[in-house]
């Protein structure tokens, strides 16, 4: 029996749990805010931030979207982080990537204000969660995929969780979340990229094996060990005459042919990427509670 | 042919190209300057800073040793580091660690400037090193590995590199050092730790393997694949009644057992140690440089 995890049941519980939270704060007028900064206008960071925005409103989250031009310059970008940093009603920010220009992308994360940081992409956010240090912020999606394993009773200590894709937003800071000495944590990390030899053997001795490559289909049976739990962050759009809207949405985990390999598994879509969204809403609320604690 | 990684040799020829810099500098009167803050009186601490005292004065970086008393209050050493940290003739600081009192410990390491901090030891330089980021400081010991594995000719591009030991100072910012895309880097990296299960399974699929956990004699053959690297960071003391000085170095791999299995091995003592040293000097020049440009 394969245990499907599923992400966007999981996310709606938790969305009720956090609304009931949020309804008990008095003061409507402070309630948690988030601001989303989006330069430009790339199609599937519309959908993301349309998720997000919706997800938001359900648990009581007030949202202030602020769109720039894709010809925004690097300094109007950067004064509206700093403006949104100095402003207390806003209490979580986070940048939509990818922008426009990418090379200053590490400056323009690292601008937002830590206790701010909701997305947990700056660099103190980040050397904290290495550090061990818990008042940080973790990322988005590294943590749901935390929540989404713990909710459903499966247990990293000890265990051997590899990892295929090595980015800052994904693979690198959910190496450095799973092998931490925090509960449900604790696992033993091997982190895999595109250079990496063997890749097949290293994923085949996994207990766990979560991909976040964006290549559809990559992972077949061989690379698979028998019972192992199976969480497939890659999300990529396919072209396809058969569905209505022309397109179909591909793991980076072929998932007809692991199912019958592997004890649980992330479907694609309705597995981690709703986890994500409910993660920085929790972030969001953490940074409110945090701030106005400090008041 | 098994290789021997001899560091202290290596520490010694860096020793040489670094003060051939140093001694280019004209103005005497602000030379590469590193405080070094040391609380109460380990043992252990005692030679550290003994033997960074003397690689320092050999490469011609002046150096102030600043001994407080295991006493001390948390706002003593405090104070003493932000007083460094706004002194202009000092460029690199370090806290030695044991701090008698590890509580703070995580404070004070993030009090230390960022661009004073030679140790990487700050939340914001590991994440910075986390992000891929190059303007960070890279804790010594890693940095030292790497030089070590570079100067031998040893490639880690697509090895796994497999670590026993998580400790902030070592295993994990080793880790995010050897996996990331720069050069003589891009390794697949496997961080292990006292609660993983199956060690030496994980163990024996290691190209290279580095321990750091101070268990002597902790890694024998049966945990060794044939032609492995060996990189060993532990130093225990033990009595011992043959030696003059009443005592023996033992490293965590059992060096005569592993010997013939292997392809390089470092020795301990002699391998990492000195390298560890001669990285904090580099980083000690690095800042200096930075420092000095920005005056």
């Amino acid at each position: 029996m394969v245990l499907i995890l599923n992400g966007k049941r999981l996310s709606q519980e938790l969305a009720e749990e956090l609304k009931a939270k949020i309804v008990l704060i008095n003061h409507m007028e402070n309630r948690p805010k988030l601001a989303i900064v989006m330069v430009g206008d790339d199609a599937a960071s519309e959908i993301y931030v349309r998720n997000k925005l919706v997800y938001a409103k359900q648990v009581g989250i007030l949202t202030e979207l602020i769109k720039l031009n894709k010809n925004a310059s690097q300094s109007e970008i950067f004064d509206t982080v700093t403006e949104l940093n100095g402003n207390d009603t806003i209490h979580g920010i986070i940048i939509q990537s990818p922008l426009p220009d990418q090379s200053y992308q590490d400056l323009l994360f690292d601008r937002v204000n830590a206790d701010k940081d909701v997305d947990g992409f700056s660099a103190i956010n980040i050397g904290k969660l290495c550090n061990g240090q818990r008042d940080c912020f973790v990322s988005c999606t590294p943590l749901g995929i935390l929540t989404l394993l713990e909710r459903n009773n499966i247990s990293l200590a000890g265990q051997h969780v590899v990892i295929l894709g090595r980015s800052r937003i994904v693979g690198r800071p959910l190496s450095i979340l799973l092998s931490q000495k925090f509960e449900n944590c604790n696992a033993t990390v091997t982190l895999c990229h595109s250079g990496s030899k063997n890749l097949t053997d290293i994923a085949k001795t996994a207990d766990v094996l979560i991909t976040a490559i964006g290549k559809p289909k990559f992972v077949s049976k061989e690379m698979v060990k028998e019972g192992a739990v199976l969480v497939d962050v890659g999300i990529t759009k396919a072209k396809d005459n058969i569905h209505a809207n022309g397109y179909k949405l591909y793991g980076d985990i072929d998932f007809d042919d692991v199912y019958c390999k592997c004890s649980a598994i992330t479907p694609v879509p309705g597995g981690v990427g709703p986890m994500t969204v409910a993660m920085l809403m929790q972030n969001t609320f953490q940074a409110y509670t945090k701030l106005a604690a400090n008041a």
